[in-house]
């Protein structure tokens, strides 16, 4: 294995559920850990500065889209993406094979890699997993992925087991790309919702011995039961002692039954894309803020919230900025937002350590029973 | 005269020019002044504690906007305009006689007062100098404006004429309504491009003796000299002792003239909607940060500038921002534009101090010779 300077520590565990620390060049933090969506190196309409004080540590941004805009020389140029985006704490980049899939029956996908045509000016793309991991050692995260065949939902059994293969197949040449000792490769367990293939991705990655690893090709559609049963399984096949990335995931509830499987590491998009939707998380319930009800609400969007939009405006001030269009509603509803999410993290850190998992589950079901959009 | 708590106080004069302090409830600020526009209670796309930072101390909204959405009792139910868009600085709130008139031909304006149909909505909506002053009260800005009858630029003499006379009128009945010592209504000079209605105007607003004196209808077509002219034509009939405001005024050439002519207060759009198209100022000229040359240039926007955007980011994560779509451009290049104007705004003071007027005229001149849009 590579040598790097990703340090994971777990402190404590009660069941599969555990916490920890992860380390990087950039600082520390707790697991198990959300990671706010900065796609195009920007968590968007919110200064770096702001999200910190969300209380987020590392961000998550996407190869794909850097490699074709602004291109990955140019954030390399830069200093890397840390200092290209002016944010202190630290970064991960995925590596594109989510979003590849999402461009459709316009790929093709062979034992090489991806081609595809760019979705900014339909250009020609060639993607391959050494491509990613160059691609991502130039932009300069802290944690990088391996590029993987993602295959979307409902799919064949055949289709997911040649998918999975060839995504081992290529974490093996993602391994062989020399990688700096600041950055940590992590490999992706695929197999869609079979368990079994699941297994199979999950030891065979674990022998190339990676310092972290992912489930991917989850949340793309299957039905909750498979989600959480695949999950769970997964984890079972990982290594104790790496910290384990679930990816795009998730909604409130499945934040908590992912990390009472034993998840460490999340990442999604609802709390921004919801903000800039209107829509605001609180542990009372969403909120569509452009309701009319709120015109005349002269409260904070939650009043336990500390965040910087809690404290200065009022739901009525949000509710005027959205209705006006003012793109000053979408960085105060997704500041509020993303500090939910991480006071969410918070709480079921804590739930972990005192036993009260139960509760907070039952909490959060009661306002979020189903998954938001 | 009513009493006020706004007070102006001229400390140092050299020609016309002046330099001064303008105290309201709400903080005190250097004269001359930039203030910039936050229409619909949001400087947009920036938090009120970045305009602070950009040294801008005052700002001024829209009574016709607000008045409209989301309504000035909503408004006044938040606690006035400073609490419910969360600015620790002074406001000011211009009637809406500007916006009425861009409303063109569907306005009907009497004696009595302008009616119009609503932007938003289509909807019928009555405007008079009364109304205006008691949604003002409502808004609560430190500065509140009379009710004008603002002409396009060009009009006949008579129309001219008529608009300004009727806008001393509409200036007396304003006058009546009762306004709380901690808002100044300022009263407003019409009379287009003619020298001799302005002094009409300005001599018969003076008698009515407000705390101060905007001159309003230019920059609105009319040909620079014309501009210029009637600008230092006016300032001689307005009173020495109360401060004077340019309405909507202006490109960096403007607010050195205005200046230098003895206005003390400024507004414009210019540095908040040149940023959100993509566009800098700087004191080497203005930047298209949307140029190709930009994505590989890693220096700030400008070398001396200390503004946060300045700090932490480069011309090109700038640039990709914005080739990107994302909203976070507007915001960096709002606060570096600010910054930009309050910075020319103090060499302006410190020009008129030192006596250097004409060496910043013509560096100005230089690398802003004609307006911008």
């Amino acid at each position: 294995m590579a040598q790097t300077d990703l340090v994971f520590s777990c402190n404590y565990q009660r069941g599969k559920a555990r916490l920890g620390t992860i380390r990087t060049v950039h600082g520390e933090f707790e697991t198990p850990v959300f990671m706010p969506v900065g796609t195009q190196a920007t968590v968007k309409s919110v200064l770096p500065e702001d999200v910190l004080k969300t209380g987020s540590k590392i961000i998550l941004s996407n190869a794909y889209h850097l490699y074709l805009r602004p291109g990955t020389e140019t954030v390399k140029a830069a200093g890397g993406l840390h200092r290209f985006m002016n944010w202190k704490g630290s970064t991960l980049t995925d590596s594109g094979g989510f979003q590849v899939m999402s461009l459709g029956s316009t790929v093709k996908v062979t034992d090489e890699g991806a081609s595809f045509r760019s979705h900014i000016d339909g250009s020609e793309v060639f993607f391959s997993p050494e491509i990613s991991v160059r691609a991502q050692v130039d932009i300069g995260a802290d944690i990088i992925m391996c590029f993987d065949q993602c295959v979307p939902y409902p799919v064949s059994k055949e289709v997911a087991r040649k998918a999975m293969v060839r995504t081992t197949l290529w974490a093996e040449r993602a391994k062989s790309v020399p990688v700096p000792r600041s950055q940590a490769l992590f490999g992706i367990v695929q197999g869609s919702v079979w368990t079994d293939l699941r297994k199979e991705s999950a030891l065979s990655l674990s022998r190339l011995d990676f310092p972290g690893y992912a489930i991917g090709g989850l949340a793309v559609g299957e039905p909750k039961k498979d989600f959480y049963e695949i999950v769970r399984s997964t984890v079972g096949y990982l290594p104790e002692d790496k910290p384990r990335y679930l990816m795009g995931v998730g909604h409130p509830l499945d934040l908590i039954e992912g990390s009472l499987s034993g998840v460490d590491m999340f990442d999604c998009v609802l709390p921004t894309r919801n903000a800039r939707h209107g829509r605001a998380f609180t542990f009372e319930g969403g909120l569509n803020i452009r309701n009319r009800k709120f015109a005349g609400d002269y409260g904070p969007l939650e009043e336990s919230c500390d965040c910087v939009t809690c404290k200065g405006f009022t739901r009525a001030y949000l509710r005027h900025l959205l209705v006006a269009g003012e793109t000053l509603a979408s960085t105060l509803l997704t500041i509020h937002n993303l500090r939910f999410f991480q006071r969410l993290m918070e709480r079921i850190r804590e739930s972990i350590l005192e036993g009260t998992e139960e509760r907070l589950r039952e909490s959060i079901l009661e306002v979020y029973p189903f998954r938001e959009e």
